[in-house]
């Protein structure tokens, strides 16, 4: 491609409203355009780039036995009733009427309608596995779209799904799923690990996220320093720390005036945190909860929602509802909690004697004690996971890293077949639900996630599968016709050879040309100039590289072809 | 692909709202799901053939420069309202507010937005030309979708779009877009035919129609038996006959109480309906008009439209509404039209002592004639062309055909770049707006299409380079192990040959295989049975052929290769 003919400019200007690298770096190099908030046009570069990303990942589902389809956008608003997700997803769903008032939505995600299609189309066991996927624009109207292609509102994904006749089924396919993830991955040349997470509002029992490591992304995922175990903050368990156990004393009521947070009890009653209890007044669904966990640990809000059996509506409780429903703000307890409904980590049965709250303004009690002093409605792992704490395989501390979701795979097992009544005749001729599962890669948020993890303060530095060129060819004074027919020849050489060429044959500055080249960051860069056509040799650098090298024009296509395989 | 393990079964039920041979036979073959009216998900055997389209329209564009892109879905409802089509489209446009009440569109098509965003690219002539096309999802709320994938609401399109400095640069890329059409038919094998066209709402000064030649096409196109014309029928011209022309007569009024039709005056007067005038009331926009024709032509309302300077509504008044408006039923007459409006087809100009209505119950003028008797406000060609009539150019007879219109291309000119000053900087430095071109092409109409084009009362019988598969592999008797390693083997060699094999592995009859494969209609079938591999032979046909012959084991992968050169 002649870069004097490209559709799509490169700026120098940071754009106004962004701050993560991959939005700067792709507005400013021409790739994307934003039609409204959260929703892009995808220039040339871009669309290149992302098409490559494509083409990966239908090879890796093909490889697998995926078969690809094509769903629509426009869903009817029934089926999504029918799942329950119409309400669950709230005003995450675009909706819609048509002419004849038929209320429709557009797709986030495709299991209701694909559970609705597989049930008119299977009968029998014979007919099962499959797996079926598709590349297709999804639509969620986020409240706060930002990143450039992080978080959008329309993006295109490949979803996948499985159905199997048994759990065994499932398993295999699960398995294989994640294999073509990882070679998906690899292939691209980004580096995505996988880790345990939370199933979430789209169900089931079992689910792995895949996270490209980035220290601009927002998820914190916990990997132990042995290579032993690695998960989601939001689903990471870690080995609890078991303070000295004593001999039970009596519960005491102590004066503690200023002291209302951990650190003020700590520091007041020279105590340790372990020795503790945190109370936390929370609201789950409007209902007024209390919340406790050991003085040392913090509350993880998704593990508290499952263990509430699922929450719509989490969050802190306030200052007036803690008022209006009689509860004393600072002094909060356990004890005491009357019909209001506890839930406690299952810290608190690691240790005793603990200061706790006495449910009075400027008092706690000492020497509380579970079971003796205070109960619990509900029993569980609700403990953030935090970088340090000691792994639950090998006990070594686990360390955080920051990093970007860019794949997400679910055990469904049978939540939409029952929705839908999808079942097939076992052989014994007995109607059983099919077993599920489901798996999405963002294929925009994959490429913006690549960006991330893969530039430098000069501009992008994309792994050769996915960048959108192989070759950036810079012909300097190319107004010079010897530079230009020696520039032309290049060029057209190296196309014969296979190679992807940005050729920028504008009359500009070396300046601009240079810096442009890194901006788009394609792996090679060449050039030539009017001192290299003389000595008959093309000058070479990768763009990792700081120097570059010579190259007898000759040898250039040879050695371009070596360093792309490498 | 093994048919045990592919998603979607074939059926041999007609389903009951189809009624074109491409709905009834796609739906029969398991190739599409119906989603909710007009919107349709493509199963596996659908999408492979989508994609080969996808494919060769790709390589065209690509040839012609054309540069991919991805634009999205859902738009700003304010460059809808900037270029007017927001109201123009009307009911069309599928409208939804973002949780924010931001108004936005889904996208039926893309000018607007590309004119913005070319706008914000482009600066300079030396920026220009620019062939930028996109392969997505449309969307229109149709009032009545059919025919299956003929006329949907969700639908995948090739929209080009091309910018240049001046006309003679739309005129090369106009007619390089031709070619590149021109292409595409051919190569996927289709019998499709250019036809001038009217351009419509889109706006612009030339278009041209594609017409895919099929029987069930509702579509007329006219062609001249000696090729030098062709047009679609909303545009063709034609050359109108001149009947005798005699000295003027005196206009009088005659009493003709049983004859309100042009077929009533010629059979109660003995003249010809060349000889007569036909008056019809419309209401275009709201006005009453008297639209006035020779007796033996037809009203074109696309061409009443364009004489009109384009017209929202256009449809035959009622008779409550010329009631009220004080005219009279049957007889209505330009002579006294008072103030209403007269558009008169030129033919009254070719003729002389017409018979018209006299604008009184029971009563006709004769020796009426234009000028002296009546006279119009707008005289233009608002005829319609039928087959028989004498082509413009030399004057032999038309033939008309039915046809699916499978592509269009307009010359825009300056219509949206004036709607959104879209400038460039000429030569001298002064702004210049844009001249535009659009041109697209349905990919799910152009399948269902080729169908219509090609099948019989079996099945499909779909050009080899879109049919999904090349080749049906039929075993017979597959519970025999000397079948099942038979077939298997020879699937293993035709693959590892490049040649793209249905396997029909199931476990039914022969006749239940035979009819699935002339339903879906490969291009060549061999079947696999106990006489063949005892005689080490192949059975194999073309989908079109009657009869079979037997190919030699070792020479069935070079023989089915040679047919699929062919």
């Amino acid at each position: 491609m002649r870069l004097s003919q490209m559709f799509g400019k490169t700026s120098k200007e940071k754009p106004a409203d962004a701050e993560l690298a991959s939005h700067i770096l792709m507005m400013r190099a021409g790739m994307i355009y934003q039609a409204s908030a959260g929703v892009y046009a995808y220039l040339p570069l871009a669309w290149r780039s992302l098409k490559k990303i494509e083409t990966i990942i239908r090879e890796e589902m093909d490889a697998i036995n995926g078969q690809e389809i094509r769903m629509p956008v426009v869903q009817p608003q029934d089926i999504w009733e029918q799942s329950g997700r119409y309400d669950q997803m709230g005003s995450l769903l675009f909706r819609l009427q048509d002419r004849r008032d038929r209320q429709l939505i557009l797709a986030p995600t495709h299991e209701e309608l694909l559970t609705n299609i597989v049930k008119a189309t299977v009968t029998s066991y014979k007919d099962l596995p499959l797996v079926i996927y598709q590349i297709q624009t999804k639509f969620r109207d986020e409240a706060r779209p930002r990143g450039g292609l992080i978080r959008v509102r329309e993006f295109d994904m490949k979803d996948a799904y499985s159905f199997d006749i048994d759990e065994a089924g499932l398993d295999q396919n699960y398995k294989a799923m994640i294999h073509a993830y990882e070679n998906i991955y690899r292939r691209c040349g980004l580096n995505v690990v996988m880790v345990e997470a939370d199933s979430g509002a789209i169900g089931g029992s079992e689910s792995h996220e895949f996270i490209l490591l980035a220290d601009s992304g927002e998820d914190t995922i916990l990997v132990c320093q042995g290579g032993h175990y690695t998960a989601n903050a939001e689903k990471a368990t870690f080995t609890k720390p078991i303070p000295p156990i004593f001999a039970q004393e009596n519960l005491e009521e102590i004066h503690t005036p200023d002291a209302k947070t951990i650190k003020e009890i700590t520091e007041t009653l020279g105590v340790s945190a372990s020795s503790t209890i945190k109370t936390v007044f929370y609201m789950a669904d409007n209902e007024l909860i209390i919340v406790v966990i050991r003085g040392d640990l913090e509350i993880n809000e998704v593990k508290l929602s499952n263990a509430l059996g699922g929450v719509n509506e989490l969050r802190l409780a306030s200052r007036e509802e803690l008022l209006a429903a009689g509860q004393v703000v600072g002094f909060a307890s356990p004890i005491g909690s009357g019909t209001t409904r506890v839930i406690s980590d299952d810290s608190i049965l690691m240790g005793n004697n603990f200061i706790v709250g006495a449910n009075k303004p400027d008092y706690h009690y000492k020497n509380a004690n579970y079971e003796r002093d205070f109960e619990s409605d509900i029993i569980a792992d609700i403990a953030s996971a935090e970088g340090g704490h000691p792994c639950v395989v090998c006990g070594q501390g686990l360390i955080a890293k920051k990093g970007i979701e860019v794949g997400h795979v679910f055990k469904l097992g049978t939540k939409y077949s029952h929705s839908f009544n999808a079942t097939f005749a076992d052989s014994n001729d007995q109607p059983q639900p099919m077993i599920m599962g489901c798996y999405g890669i963002g294929i925009g948020r994959l490429l913006s996630s690549a960006i991330e993890q893969n530039h430098d303060e000069r501009g992008m530095i994309l792994p050769t599968p996915i960048a959108p060129y192989h070759v950036s060819l810079i012909a300097l004074n190319i107004e010079r016709d010897e530079i230009s027919e020696s520039a032309n020849c290049l060029y057209q050489d190296l196309i014969e050879a296979g190679i992807e060429v940005l050729f920028d044959d504008r009359q500009e500055s070396p300046g601009i040309k240079f810096n442009d080249a890194d901006l788009v960051g394609l792996p090679i860069r060449i050039v030539v100039s009017p001192r290299n056509v003389s000595n008959n040799v093309v000058e070479l650098k990768t763009r990792m590289e700081t120097d570059s090298s010579m190259v007898e024009r000759g040898n250039i296509v040879r050695e371009i072809l070596n360093r792309l395989d490498q």
